[in-house]
């Protein structure tokens, strides 16, 4: 693979995209980050997001505006519709939960496809995870082959017909204990990301979400202390 | 068909996507439209959405806020660059141009399906047109295909598995004189309507751009006067 081979990478400043963004950098990929002001009720992750991009030396770091909260119906990007809180991981992922903001990834991947294009890279990143997930449609192998295929005839580069453009999955089929694992061997620091759905004042965890339980259950099944809890 | 079913329409002010509301609104669907403010070099268009809207009676219009002029890229959102201008219609179409958009239809209908997953409507109207067009990779039956396909894996709908989602494109195999026959036909005042990719002043058309020479041979092959140069 060539040293100056251009990846966008998705980076929403939580465990999982900062372990794909160090993935892409272990490949040699010149990594160009992509984070999102989408409405969502707190903002400390995009904080986290250009650390991450800082540390990981990305070529560039963008922060995109689009407003998916006038559209509602997540509690995401709604302030009236309450987080839901568990005590354990049992039932996660059973039912699309109101923390799924309608056709979030497809938006996200739709604005990387655009900025890919325009600095000539067909490589793009994004962090997603089918199995230690909230049971959102848009983690799964499925849904991101066929936004692949799309993006093949949706460009340039698919009228051309060499069908180049390829949306990477690293942490797809991992659970959320390996992609930590992975993480930590690639000198990820953890206590940078953010994972909380629901933080409190200056972003700290709720740790009742279904994303700090997840993340929580990671650390443990890997022996490790979450630094950012220390 | 149900008289209530609601259906999303792209609606850029332009004399396509007049027309497929127009169509939209003759299969009977409350229609609720959805512009883009993307950064192009002109807003004209936007004003003749509202104007558009409210003749149809469509139940709502939003215009969304989505900056692709960030990424660059396209004579359409780069000041910098020069609006290709010719003579006529020769040569159209036969490679892409300077003002296609990166990924511009992709984000559109990215954020049609956001917004059609949260008010539940499952029909999308896109007025892409693969005949009289600028040579877009975007407006090809293909790409709309597959973006279906994708649609349908990226949502609620897709988990349920009733592949549900459709993404309508009336316009697609008519030429420019078939879709303002249609439009003439379902009283579409095309006096209100906009093509033009680079406006003079008060969004006087330049009708020297290819949105302008197309329209015009539209016009002219129906043998009718194109009202928004009376």
């Amino acid at each position: 693979m060539s040293k100056d081979k251009k990846a966008v990478v998705l980076l929403s400043g939580g465990l999982d995209s900062a372990t794909c963004l160090a993935i892409a950098k272990s490949e040699h990929y010149e990594v160009h980050t992509l984070s999102f002001r989408y409405g969502q009720r707190h903002s400390y992750e995009l904080d986290r997001a250009s650390n991450l991009s800082r540390e990981f030396g990305a070529a560039s770091h963008r922060i995109v505006d689009i407003d998916l909260s006038q559209f509602g119906g997540s509690a995401l990007t709604d302030p009236e519709l309450e987080v839901p809180k568990h005590d354990d991981v049992q039932g996660i992922g059973e039912t699309i939960p109101i923390t799924y903001v309608p056709a979030r990834n497809t938006v996200f991947l739709s604005l990387s496809l655009a900025f890919a294009e325009t600095i000539s890279a067909t490589d793009i990143f994004i962090g997603v995870n089918a199995l230690d997930y909230s049971g959102y449609p848009d983690c799964r192998l499925e849904y991101i082959k066929a936004f692949e295929a799309m993006a093949n005839l949706a460009t340039k580069a698919g009228v051309e017909g060499d069908g180049s453009m390829r949306i990477h999955t690293p942490l797809i089929q991992l659970t959320k204990a390996q992609i930590i694992s992975k993480g930590l061997a690639l000198d990820v620091d953890y206590g940078v990301t953010l994972s909380c759905y629901d933080p409190e004042e200056g972003g700290v965890p709720c740790r009742r979400c279904d994303a700090c339980l997840l993340r929580e259950k990671g650390f443990a099944d890997n022996g490790v202390l979450d630094p950012s809890l220390c």
